[in-house]
């Protein structure tokens, strides 16, 4: 386990430096690293194409950027990418600070950390600093450049699938368009990478999806709209390396299985669970009414909720491997519960079967202390009459999922059950 | 505020001294009072006139009444009408205390107020009075006289109508047949009548009804039995003006959309919520099970719920202009909100629509304190399926109702919203 | 109350030594000490008979057993016949201590008492004792003798019929066949043997089950199959008499009609209500998904909850004459309930109807402490609209059962309502 978790930290550390956007190379240059893990199909989708309600925007690219004075660099890209607007225009100018100011943006509040900013679908550009940087700089003229373009090219995202028994599948989505962020989302990236390592053979098809935020979501729905109803289920994951606690945002139905298993998954972990809300990640776009998808959102702290989110607090130290490994075993248990769920009918609804003639009933009676897998048994043979899951049986019956599963396993095998 | 308030208080105190009943001349000075404020169309429906299950019953009058002593009054009507037992006959005889003691009611446990009773549907005579005066009446012979009439006549009610832009109609109703009680309910008169005055062409039609409790109710419905279902909401108003803190009792249905407003609008004030019950004011009219209407009763301490309720201590004092000032804010606020209601569908349902292009969005990303604004369309275009109105939505997204109204109106003009 | 209890008390300890079983004598002398109080129809049903997925087993019959050492009885039945494992086959045989252990059953967390073990489907032999004999016992032979026969017989099993106004039936079953288990299940068979007694000219027809658990009830449903769906409630009486409070366990159902009747009972006494388990007494086979009987199961401490539990401190002196009286009078209550229990509809639902002038109004108006009489009318009107049972009604009102039926019965004499 602590090499399974050191491996995540590490690939969080090396995606860290990257400058991401919602296109540009960052993006590109981060799923050469995820495909090193995992077999990968990128999409390349060209600038100007409409994707839904919206249109492919132009690329970005910069390789340098920086505020200096008498030749010393005050803010500097090189040092941290969150520095630059995302999306800034290009810029090479001298100007008083009198008039950079408007193109400042800080956190007085917290003085000593720079804040994440960008621009997406305005034209302007602009800094991010520490307040306590711009504190010191004197006023007077610095020189000011940008060395970014925005030019035609194209959107970037990528899919990996991880081929089922059915073709219905399971999405587990994750936005790869923040630059130097570690928790949001890096830390997503690395708990989907292992656990797409993690899947032999499963029940569901899963297709994992790296895209930028937003516009990546909404181009990856655009694409597939005629495929999106085999989508079963599906899992956003973000934040998911921090020293919270885990917290399971439900999707806009509310009642949909993923809420169900990642309730049961949950259940016996510190947690909190949080009805839909239209804002956050990309379940925004998944749950929009017109899709309505069976898709919620796993962090550990939710997004906004912690101080450093969104700034330069939000570096690889925030992330640890123990939380990386936490959120991928609850991952794994939801993919495990997905799987085995089933609906069963009780072909001996009359009366219990006697289940000790078929060698399922401990013979001595009395004992008041019955074990798990007996009244695992009891519990599926009462409630499956076709409108109970095993995962609602484990639920009513408060025992474990897999000891629920192992008890319809056992008893289809006796020919008790039919699906 | 001020102003207003002592407006209403001042109307309060006018009232206040009149004797009403079911029937006679009180009500008829009452609504002759409230006219001078509204345009009101004043009903009389004969003695004898058959009302669903009941009969208009004759019409009582009453000039002057007393007990004396020697000549001189003990009791007196023309000092508090609540003296004599509302509906008594007329009576003119010299008696015993003893044999006068099984025609007087006290409230032994508040020995200084005197009580109100009526008799409304049995002939008899009686008086109320203070228990600490009949602890100093000496034995001996009285004079007793009640000069009133019962005769046929009419009983008299009155509406004040607010036409909207649709024929459907949000009901207001107050019962005005209690003497000189305040609070219950020239209290509840004076809030609606200035509710009524406050109402510029709004959408639906309001409908003002002044009239005497369970006869008058039940007149009403009777003589609009094919109208009844052009009712959508309404409200019954009593006890509005204590200094207790706001009491909301839902209608029969429970879940009515009056039910709901009121629930949000008393979200951040002190309040209470009771289910139905089916005893109280004229809701128990409006709800009884063949009409069911969506009206429920605002009351400020409900019926029977402090010690004044129905005994001389519910006097002018025991109103306070700012209680009905605050009771006039939230009826205002619940007829905005019934106003403003609508449901609509989201037009483009399919990944979030991109406000920015339309104006609607702040276009630095980043930050975490997304504005109530923006999170008010996000929540509006989510929910905006056809299945909820605004009022459920922010109910869901915990928004202010204008916010929610707002944003659909930006979102309806920028086309992306249907009726 | 105290005669009655000190009966049902000494039906306990009359009942007590028996050794019951599945089958055999033990029921037998069971079944005709009850036959003693009640008319009982005794049902034979020969081994081997298919009764849904089970067979009617062997009947066993025990005369003597013990261990003994030098021909002294170290553990010996007839000093408490839960010394033996229900349903051993018969050995007789010297055998080192060693040997014998395999066969010993003890509680070594309650080291004095004899715990209570059966081995019904598995043919084996043991003995149960208590953990302090067996630590005093020295290694070496004994003498282990079981003088039980294991033959073709049949199983037994009672019904005691009250014959109601209509077919429909309440069932009230009675697990049989424990040995000297006091409170599980002879309280129960005290309890019920009274509430059979108490029914005079009933509305349901109702129908008392004793008979051995599981294999028992599952005889009664097969030979029952066509005429279960007349049994419209019913509830399992168990562990009835010991000193905890009551505790009921829903049908499967958990809105059943018993189910709320059983709630409204306890509603105003200590109690525990538990969602249906599919473990516990004979409400698992009535409430197996292809009957799913409105069964509930009503105890004091229930299942397996108190220390004494299947073990030889669930003698006589852990049930309590009063605890028996107070479990009677809930059944007898529940009884009141479901047998005046109806739907009614009002036929004056247009506003309230007059009540004053049919009699049924007090006339003197105005005061605030309206009787429950009255308002348990008004409750009826305004809730008797096809859809809501007086039950339903009683627990929106929060009035007592009585007083809603009560009130029901007036009303309908007076033509205001209609079945």
């Amino acid at each position: 386990m602590s090499a399974l978790g050191d491996g995540m930290h590490a690939l969080v550390r090396r995606l860290y430096p990257l400058c991401r956007s919602i296109t540009g190379n960052g993006v590109r240059d981060t799923l050469r690293i995820i495909g090193e893990h995992l077999d990968l199909h990128v999409h390349e989708v060209p600038t100007g194409a409409q994707v839904l309600d919206w249109t492919v925007p132009q690329e970005w690219n910069i390789r340098d950027a920086y505020i200096a004075r008498d030749g010393e660099r005050v803010v500097d890209f090189q040092r941290l990418n969150l520095h630059v607007v995302g999306y800034s225009v290009p810029v090479e100018r001298t100007m008083p600070l009198e008039e950079l100011r408007g193109h400042l943006h800080t956190l007085p509040d917290q003085p000593d950390l720079v804040p994440y900013r960008t621009s997406y679908y305005a034209p302007t550009w602009g800094f991010c600093l520490a307040q306590s940087t711009l504190d010191e700089m004197p006023e007077g003229d610095y020189e000011v450049r940008i060395d970014a373009t925005l030019a035609n090219g194209s959107l970037t995202y990528a899919e990996h699938v991880v081929r089922g028994q059915v073709d219905d599948e399971v999405i587990v989505s994750c936005h790869v368009c923040h630059p130097s962020l570690a928790n949001d989302n890096m830390a997503g990236v690395a708990v989907a990478v292992e656990l797409a390592k993690s899947l032999v053979n499963p029940y569901y098809t899963y297709r994992f999806i790296f895209a930028p935020g937003t516009i990546g979501a909404i181009t990856w729905l655009a694409r597939n709209r005629d495929r999106v109803d085999r989508v079963k289920h599906g899992i956003v994951l973000a934040c998911a390396g921090d020293r919270g606690s885990l917290t399971y945002k439900q999707s806009r139905r509310g009642d949909a299985d993923i809420d169900r298993v990642m309730a049961h998954v949950l259940r016996d972990r510190p947690h909190e669970i949080r009805e839909f809300s239209p804002y956050g990640y990309d379940e925004r776009q998944y749950c929009s009414p017109g899709f309505n998808l069976g898709v919620g959102s796993l962090t550990r702290t939710p997004y906004a909720g912690y101080p450093e989110y969104h700034t330069s607090g939000d570096n690889p130290d925030f992330v640890t491997p123990e939380s990386l490994v936490d959120t991928l075993a609850v991952c794994r248990e939801a993919v495990e519960v997905l799987d085995r769920n089933r609906t069963y009918v009780n072909l001996s609804p009359y009366g219990e079967p006697q289940l000790g003639k078929r060698g399922l009933y401990e013979s001595l009676g009395g004992r008041s202390d019955a074990k798990d897998a007996q009244l695992a048994m009891l519990w599926v043979l009462n409630l499956s009459d076709g409108t109970n899951d095993l995962l609602t049986i484990a639920d009513r019956a408060r025992l474990p999922f897999a000891a629920v599963a192992a008890a319809a396993d056992a008893l289809h095998a006796a020919g008790l059950l039919k699906d």
